[in-house]
């Protein structure tokens, strides 16, 4: 893998480049659609590549390894032929949903002991685990097993999580780096940076991961239920300590305004549920603020949903049809809905890469910034 | 609304022809996917028109009644701008949800009062209103009011009814014509054949239905659980009472391998749930016999779900991707199984169609009940 920097902005952190992955280039920065269990609910995979032109997504290790199991899946052939879908893979290690989703989890310095929540069966992640099932998938991009906690957190708590995220990821880098030179593997393995929501815990674990020598970094624990205005100011605190030559990953981000503080703050690369989840219950965002399609006001409204967009649902159906289609709670809607929300997500994030690109990007911002005041 | 035969079978009472529309010319005999909601269930228009070069489908008048409403349809420019389905639509009365959805019928020479299976409102359909309500959706054929009997039912009952039906069927078509001659509406009505499993019930409805020269004719009151061969047998009785040179519509039918011989007794136009219903169910029509999904038979099968379909879903998927799919209760498992049952019966009345063209339908027809039989 790759990564290539194409322009950096001279007042902000940003960057445009190209992340060259054996599955296609990515031109970054990009949002990554989540298809958490090999789909992307309710989208083709014709429409994800041919539509969105979407070069990457996200799936999730944890749902895969339980379902259909990563076994099946390299018996398939991996993940891109499993799912039919030929560009860039990026996925978890599995461990945020062991502590979103799963019962009864028990943390050693070992790995992670859980119940499944599909059947309740014991299972045991650990780091050189997680990086073996995600080799099985065939990821492009495979992450390391971190220990997420939730917000807030002690200042010890924290120190401890980080501490282990830290040996943790040790533990899967040689691991991996064994793998590699057996089966000649081209998935990249990122690690983490931890360290809750204080800056020196931050620091310290990015001082220590850079040692790996990594493809890329990512930030992790953010989006746990802090205000929106600390992940951005952690962010802060530790993109700069990444190599600058490198791609960084914040996960599980964002709000679509918030997709350009995360590239001035010199993200690359960002995932969120958020398009495609909203999409499904009704929420749909436009440039001209949010839509809640259930609202009566738009019972008999001929538009579409954004005049500005250019995905199939706004070329193609109404406001009324769509609201006619949630009310009645047929599946198209959400085929529809998360079809134009991935569009305005990556729409924006191609904006934001021209305007990179131009050396536009601080008035872009400014632009943004301001229209949110008013 | 002009129909024009092609060709006849000479030993079957086969027929292929064109039925030209305000909105296009269709291949007939054709099948008809139904979209009860003004969307058939998980499909894009896109795909149906051009994945599957659908030319007509059927929405349901009783529900789109209820849900948005026939007035903001009307507003909103009629059903085919409303859904964005620029070719034919036909929508049938109504008057089969009535009696199989809805609560507290009671029946008059007048009407039907129904109460909405979705809030419990009372409504009254009147052979006019049904007409009044389908011309709001600019539907290109519309059904008459008919009275639908549950399997088994008198010969008095029936009797009842059917005389009910051509009652209605008569009111229905003085008002239709005054319409027509008001508004200029292209709209074409179909009265209903009923009778129950009766022959000479069917004749005598026939013939009293024959007067109103109507554009094309449908029969009735089958599938409601009556025995498969009786289905067949009312079929035949009634079909070769219609005018030869009108399309011939039996309604609700049927399997796929029942498809054939409703042609053979002279049938034009079916429809039915049956390929989308039990796509989102896991039933897989193909070439080699029905595919539960769902079967652990199927976990690791790399193949696509029929080796002979030239369906999206069959070229881009396998049958182990789509049972992960189906187990993962994933919204894309609907659409992609519905495309393909879909396609199933399109391409089975294509090869139906061109076989008539050909003169090799007999042949065709025998090579059918032969592998049925095996």
């Amino acid at each position: 893998m790759r990564f290539e920097i194409q322009a950096e902005c001279s007042e902000t952190g940003a960057r445009a480049g190209l992340l060259h992955t054996a599955h296609g280039i990515i031109e970054t920065p990009v949002f990554m659609p989540v298809g958490t269990q090999a789909t992307v609910k309710g989208v083709t995979q014709r429409d994800l590549a041919g539509e969105l032109d979407a070069r990457i997504i996200l799936a999730n290790t944890y749902h895969l390894f339980l379902r259909p199991g990563n076994q099946l899946i390299r018996q398939m052939g991996g993940l891109h032929q499993f799912m039919a879908w030929p560009r860039a893979i990026l996925t978890d290690s599995g461990g945020f949903q062991v502590f979103s989703l799963s019962d009864l989890r028990k943390i050693t310095d070992q790995g992670v002991l859980f119940r499944s929540h599909l059947d309740g069966d014991a299972h045991l992640f650990t780091p050189e685990s997680t990086v073996d099932v995600q080799m099985d998938f065939g990821s492009d991009i495979m992450m390391v097993l971190d220990e997420c906690l939730a917000y807030p957190s002690s200042h010890e708590a924290a120190n401890h999580a980080m501490q282990r995220t830290v040996q943790w990821a040790r533990t899967a880098y040689s691991h991996y780096t064994r793998k590699v030179e057996e089966t000649g593997s081209l998935s990249a393995l990122f690690p983490i940076v931890q360290g809750s929501m204080f800056p020196d815990l931050r620091r310290a674990c990015a001082n220590e991961l850079l040692e790996l020598n990594a493809h890329g970094y990512a930030i992790g624990g953010l989006s746990v239920g802090e205000p929106r205005a600390l992940s951005l100011e952690m962010t802060e605190v530790t993109a700069p300590l990444l190599p600058k030559d490198k791609p960084r990953y914040v996960m599980g981000v964002g709000m679509p305004e918030e997709l350009p503080e995360y590239v001035a703050r010199g993200v690359d690369m960002m995932d969120c549920v958020l398009p495609s989840r909203n999409a499904r219950n009704g929420y749909l965002f436009t440039s001209e603020g949010r839509v809640v399609i259930k609202q009566a006001r738009y019972r008999d409204d001929p538009a579409p949903v954004d005049p500005k967009c250019s995905c199939y649902t706004c070329r193609t159906h109404s406001r009324a049809y769509l609201r006619h289609l949630f009310q009645a709670s047929e599946i198209l809607f959400s085929s529809l809905a998360t079809l134009h929300n991935l569009q305005y997500y990556l729409d924006r994030m191609r904006q934001i890469r021209q305007s990179i690109l131009l050396g536009t990007f601080p008035a872009y911002l400014d632009g943004l910034r301001r229209s949110a005041v008013e």
